[in-house]
């Protein structure tokens, strides 16, 4: 049984990690890192795990890879860079759930989070978390960067065609709609219930830390550079992301040729859901699950296609893509104890 | 492996039934019957379930007692009723999740339910499948009538002052606010999202179904008479009911004596968690559970207590109630399939 | 036209203020006082706004007072009474929507509020504006306490029955559930989108410092004291109030007896809808209005009345009644700028 | 004061309707038709407008087009084509909230809504009701085709880029989010409180009916025929759109000349808010009101424009929009009885 750790597990990725890995059946214990709520039982900082009998710990990096097998990090970006030497030397293994280790490319990271990466050769080491594109890797990688939540949905959406060769430019659209959890529990006022409830809204137009991770990914699969156009709003919802994917499409396919480039490349994968014509992924068929649901359409007169897809963001977006990481480098079924369905209504 | 079946698998108790068998540790097939969606994958009645391989089929009542070992049915009143005699005459089982077994006295179910009951001699061997309440009897029950959801999130606050004789006179105010899935998947425009976001209102006042069978429970309870000012509410989220409960106490007692009442009773119970003072239920603590959260407050200036308790709706007041019965009536371990962990935020 | 003054206009209540006070045919300006916000435009506090010409300015209570004719007080309690003092000695007129001027005993006040009054002989010549209950008074009041929103809703449901001395004991119970603006702009993780959304959950329970208001208003009208058990509840919607309210009422009184006197006590009402049988009050009939609406029903088995009311919490539980003290404290049409209809759906 | 009619005032437009008619300054009365609700105070249908004297009543055509100055119609297409010859004949005035009216070339119409249209002469005559763009040919029509929601919102978008000839290309991607009441007050599963509550999904991929209509007035404004993709979603709020337009802009401009295109084309209008820069628009600062926001960003590595708009779709989408036609129509302050501010929070 895996002896697994959390860091940051009072935010939400956190408390989801905490109700997977609690019922995961190859995890046999779990150790709760927080200097804030040392000495709190986990029930005390989610009323949803009361009951349970985790306690958060004052624990050192040096002492929580010590006791466990696996640590994951689910803190801002810059915490997860000071595990990665103690781990990488104690020859335990890390999901980092921030975006520490995610870049191939190190200025590409320290441009775009404005703080100098401590472990640069780690970080060449570490793989992207995702195991649709990734799998391989990660069963060999002993640091994981777990995808951000608006570049899942978007890389998943935009695979098949990209590794098809099927897009006519390297340039894509990618309009994402947003449930609030995304943004973390956050004690301002700009998300409170009342301002929050009713709102749609985009944010960072033009300017989100997602745009380099997106683009490294897209441009791995196209085997050249992508460019994204990506556009996330606030949705008054808890869960989910939806993500529009806009890409011009070279000559010669039609709506079936492209709709079995999806069929051929996702049919083994068991978190994928490709939806049949006339239907497209809402948040709530995802709600709380490791699913990604797909449709597909094509506007025949523009060359235009339009991927749509749908994850619940603290599910495949976070935690639970954390764990089929977790599961993949530990040699277990990739779907243990994220098979859970998703609670409707 | 148990083989269960599902009469009104469409609805969203339903759903919520398919969700957990599904998953279940002893189950082993789920036939699912329904003349409107047959031939209809699972999936595309509840586009959270897609990609199980489960089918609505047109069964006769004879067809699916006889194909399974335990039906469960999530239909209106007078449906149940109508498979009663052929579950009884195979030697099978049945839960039923609405009304038709839930009381004592026939002439109450026929003058608030306005129909015959067509075996009131099964309704005599039926038991009330609370198992707080009832364990001992539902080990033994072939036919259950699954409490109402309301009945539930009261009857579970006042049990410990019932039977300890701690109510001052036979009378309680129940104040219940209930998600909106409590109406079932109604297509109905009073029930359109627009008419209820932001929407809180009584109904039923003084005049709802769950009154008979809340005064029932009472009365077994206190040994005599008790009568219930029950007044339901509407409130504006899909899941959960919060049931806020006056009751005067008799002299002598004190606010630690009543918590020790709750905390003697509920000792062993593996989905009652009450909860420390200064605390109080609410419905997301609850969420796609089988909890049920307590309270106790105690006004001594009034000698009033205030006993608050929360619930899933769906869950503890419907889906997993049944299936913990399912576990007690076929002698596995009870939490088994229901343990799953509230899903928040 | 009047010239209005408003401290603390950067909460929910003042925003709403500025949104009424704006379009009121009496006012002909408007200064907003906010040290916080001094030098924005109301657009940058309120995206809502934008577009009006209202500017935060930094200014002394003696410059505010001086500059208007009246001063709306929209702050934490111990802010209005800074002000009082000044406003008597201008000769102004100041409408607090704060606990300052709510009592008659400056004892209670303290007790509550765990501050010393600073001028108890003003608040002994302050009113309660409650048109429907203090019409007379506030018209010639100079400082009047505006009601706390859940007493708004109780003891409009109550005076009907308290001056006609049909309450059997000095004893109500009130089951209030409230929308999440009424805990104001907070900027606290426990308010957060996530954490409410699907939330319904009691607070305060036996303790909210809206209990002393409640049983000073009931004591009067019943002209004897009435002590009142208060259950406020937090449900997910932003606006609206609904009060539940559970009373024992004398022998000899039946359900039409019981609705005469509401209807007899608030016909020339312009503000309170008395709804017809089977019609329950509920948030959204009301929002954004100066609206109450009632029903009552009466149990004869057990002589209790459940009256059930509806406000808006901001609304007629804050902004729009302050302005209806103010019209009728200034001699105007006590309709004028609060007229506005629900916003529906 | 002018006589006013509604027809199909009990859907969630004609409420709105009513709502803005009452408290019109230059209205004077109002006739509300209806079969089905022939005989019911409006009360009966809104609890919103419980109190107002309005009843609706069975009228013809005729005796509605006699009775009245302006008939709105908001019903679905196929009804105000029958109304337009009566009120022609009348030499009254209509403005229709459907589609029947709002097409240039009566065939598109046909194709897209599956019916013949019975006036195309009257067609030929009508005006489409957008007044930031056709306000002229608005004050001398006598029937108007008030703009579609989504069409408001993507028109409004981009009038300024294409009027400018800015847009590189006839081609532009609408990404839409709007509110469940654009879809009606139905009675349908699909749109029940559970089944929306928390959901984000596409819907009308590449079909939906507003894209000619789209398609028209951007090839109007442009002079030349442009091309729509429009992607409707729907997301969990009552009330509101938010479109995010994507369009490539012609080489030579800058953020800065880019702004000064929508500065300059709006700076009269009293409706249109354009945000300043790293402000963007809401659905919930519009609520209820009659404004369009709008945001303009320009990435200049791709030339690509994003403008982002949002409005009330019952109310600038539909309802306040149609009356600022009438207001036009009859020569009055086109602000009259819409220049109600946004209900927030």
């Amino acid at each position: 049984m895996i002896k697994a750790g959390i860091v940051g597990a009072s935010g939400y990725t956190g408390g989801e990690l905490v109700r997977l890995l609690h019922a995961h059946p190859n995890v046999g214990s779990l150790a709760l890192s927080s200097r804030t709520y040392s000495g709190k039982k986990v029930g005390d900082v989610f009323s949803s795990l009361r009951g349970l009998d985790y306690q958060f710990e004052e624990l050192t990096p040096e002492q929580i890879v010590a006791d466990t097998e696996v640590v994951f990090v689910a803190a801002p970006h810059g915490v997860a860079m000071q595990y990665a030497p103690i781990v990488d030397a104690a020859g335990k293994k890390m999901i980092d759930l921030g975006p520490d280790f995610r870049f191939r490319d190190v200025s590409v990271f320290e441009r775009w989070y404005k703080i100098p990466h401590s472990c640069p050769d780690l970080l060449a080491d570490a793989v992207y978390g995702l195991p649709e594109v990734h799998r391989l890797e990660i069963a060999e990688a002993t640091i994981i960067g777990n995808p951000g939540c608006y570049p899942t949905s978007i890389i998943l959406a935009l695979a098949p065609l990209l590794e098809a060769g099927a897009v006519a430019d390297g340039f894509v659209i990618a309009d994402s709609k947003s449930g609030v959890s995304g943004a973390g529990r956050k004690a301002d006022a700009a998300y409170n219930f009342c301002e929050l409830t009713g709102e749609v809204r985009p944010y960072g137009v033009l300017h989100h830390r997602h745009v380099p991770e997106i683009e490294q990914e897209l441009s791995l699969l196209a085997k050249s550079g992508v460019k994204a156009l990506f556009t996330p709003h606030l949705v008054p919802t808890i869960r989910g992301i939806v993500s529009t994917v806009y890409v011009s499409i070279k000559p010669d396919y039609s709506k079936e040729s492209l709709r079995s480039l999806f069929e051929e490349r996702y049919k083994d994968e068991p978190f994928i859901r490709l939806l049949g014509e006339g239907s497209h992924p809402g948040t709530k068929a995802v709600l709380g699950s490791n699913y990604c649901d797909i449709s597909v359409d094509f506007d025949e007169s523009t060359s235009m296609a339009v991927v749509v897809s749908a994850i619940d963001n603290l599910g495949k977006g976070a935690a639970s893509q954390a764990v089929q990481c977790m599961n993949i480098m530990f040699g277990l079924d990739e779907t243990a104890g994220i098979a859970g369905l998703p609670v409707f209504p």
